[in-house]
């Protein structure tokens, strides 16, 4: 967390600790603290305060659009048609909505994980309802291009949600130039608090509930308003208002370096694409080694890396996002993920170019893969 | 919060800011508190860890146990039965669920708010699975005898389940002894912090799940882990450990002392229990006048006080617990929430009790009810 995040965080926990819904000052206080924080947010995408729903996490806001369009909509009605490069939270939420019989349809991606506008077309003739594709992909760094996807779902009569975790903070995102339906954000992406996410909703659209209680967030999402987190979220965009453009530039330009070093290291390659990618992602996969043993190796010399989303890590399996790219299990075992920050500097990198080479070296002479 | 619950937070905001999830020395350091914190909680209700799920909040602990429940059972074996004194969160999702196709009963209570045994023993005849009933009331502190309400549903077969959100901290509850099969609890009842709640699920229980993703929480409640309201929330209840006892003596001393004074202003009844009622509870009604004028007038005299549930505080409607022990909507309308703290001293009821019947004369002369 950005420490100035931490700082307009404090007062929220015991000065004006009031509960948000309550007619007492103590709860005044804090409604004015949510309702200000909601405009910030909203204001950065170009949104209406009124079309920012708080949840508790990203993963919660995904859940609410998927499952919340599926019981608005009904089993005879709803189709929701979701990229096979999209979060678990999406996937899985989908998969539930199948079992419980409702019409559910997997995209396909091409090799750098961009989706198949022509799947997506003829996905659309079979009445689409809901279709949802993250922006930027949390492993890979590819960003879609959601400008386009958002028009052509529209031009078939669906609806289009958009999982910009990754992306919101790092790239401008204009909700009214994109047209977009649905998008889901969050706090600890942008070094804000965890334990809070948001799910954008145009002026208009329907949604079920998915936790029914004491009607907050205009009856769409109940449990008392966790107003630090909230203060501490908005900080958190406030300040990508003026930083974002030389911090996207920064993180560019060290992520540009990384990729070019690492792809010297012989049958070494880049999952996901040169260029359309997150600022601050790189994916790699080396021959014969396992990304997860790279992963210890780098641990070891004080780097922090990982070989699939964080999400995942307690599965065995290889990446479902490296498998629909089209890597065969043993590849998508072999990659790596480095993402960089703010507070990462060119020596950070230097490091890593440094200690990486030696440490692949070093695996691959113990791999009975390498002749 | 508990200024000592703040601190123990701070570190996990700044210094240990992994993703309990990720498999490097900061995600190391984040599971290590998230493990930690997890047996604090359990071990102050005499449960194991495995057998406590973190949640985002007590209201979606609610919707879990309900809603995962009944995916779980099915259309055609889940029936549930819960109280009608019960929090909205439960409620409304027994309302959801029944739109959906589930068989929900809604159980009566009587004049304090107690379940109707009888009521609940003819129900369990009817296959009911789950029984989810509230233990300490939100609005009228009635206490239920969850023990024996266990018993019941046990010797007929049926869960049960208890939203133990304003007990829990300051009642000593052991679910070895009670066997209850589900709890909720949640942070910002016991001066932890908001955003963060838990289900007790006795080892064995299933439910499906709500939320959908990385399959954090034994795949019952994904989301990144939100370390610092854990630890919070942790550090919470380690606190009462010490000083639970001392507080609740205090507490009901101020209590009785307020209702002892209020039901000395003429045409004025308690509402719920004398005795047998949360310690830090008291809701009054008084003839003749609005609740919320009251409310208003106490404001200010810088006094917090409520008409019915904060949750509830958007809606014109008279609290359905209030309707449920019988009031006439007037009646429930006339009615006077004052919760009591920790922080709060004998002065501080001295002051109420200097300030109410005032303001209660006052307002009882500008009624055109008032003959």
């Amino acid at each position: 967390m950005d420490p100035r995040v931490v700082e307009a965080m404090q007062p929220y926990f015991t000065d004006f600790y009031g509960n948000a819904s309550s007619l007492n000052s103590f709860g005044f206080k804090a409604k004015e603290a949510l309702e200000k924080s909601r405009e910030t947010i909203a204001e950065f995408m170009n949104a209406e305060a009124s079309e920012l729903i708080f949840t508790g996490s990203a993963t919660e806001a995904n859940n609410l659009v998927l499952k919340g369009h599926a019981f608005k909509e009904g089993k005879s009605k709803c189709h929701i048609a979701v990229s096979s490069v999209d979060h678990d939270c999406v996937l899985l939420s989908a998969k539930w909505l199948k079992r419980q019989g409702f019409k559910i349809t997997i995209l396909p991606v091409d090799k750098y994980g961009f989706l198949d506008l022509d799947a997506l077309e003829k996905t659309l003739e079979e009445n689409v309802t809901l279709v949802s594709v993250v922006h930027g992909n949390n492993e890979i760094g590819t960003i879609q291009p959601i400008e386009e996807i958002t028009r052509v779902c529209h031009e078939h009569g669906a609806l289009f949600h958009t999982d910009a975790v990754q992306s919101f903070g790092k790239l401008a995102i204009d909700v009214r130039k994109i047209k977009i339906d649905f998008m889901t954000i969050n706090g600890h992406k942008l070094y804000g608090p965890k334990g809070v996410g948001a799910l954008f909703k145009r002026k208009g659209r329907e949604l079920d509930t998915l936790i029914h209680g004491g009607g907050h967030e205009f009856g769409l999402r109940s449990g008392t308003e966790n107003i630090p987190a909230i203060v501490g979220f908005a900080k958190a965009v406030e300040l990508r208002e003026g930083e974002m453009e030389a911090e996207a530039r920064h993180l560019t330009n060290m992520r540009n370096k990384l990729i070019k070093a690492t792809l010297e290291i012989e049958e070494t390659y880049l999952n996901g694409h040169r260029t359309k990618r997150l600022t601050n992602n790189t994916n790699f996969r080396f021959s014969y080694i396992e990304g997860e043993a790279v992963v210890l190796s780098l641990g070891s010399e004080g780097i922090a890396a990982s070989s699939g989303s964080a999400c995942s890590s307690k599965s065995a399996e290889p990446s479902h996002v490296l498998l629909a790219i089209g890597l065969k299990p043993e590849e998508a075992r072999g990659s790596l993920r480095i993402s960089i920050g703010k507070y990462n500097t060119e020596e950070d990198i230097d490091y890593i170019i440094q200690v990486l080479p030696k440490i692949v070296k070093r695996l691959r002479a113990m791999s009975p893969l390498k002749d």
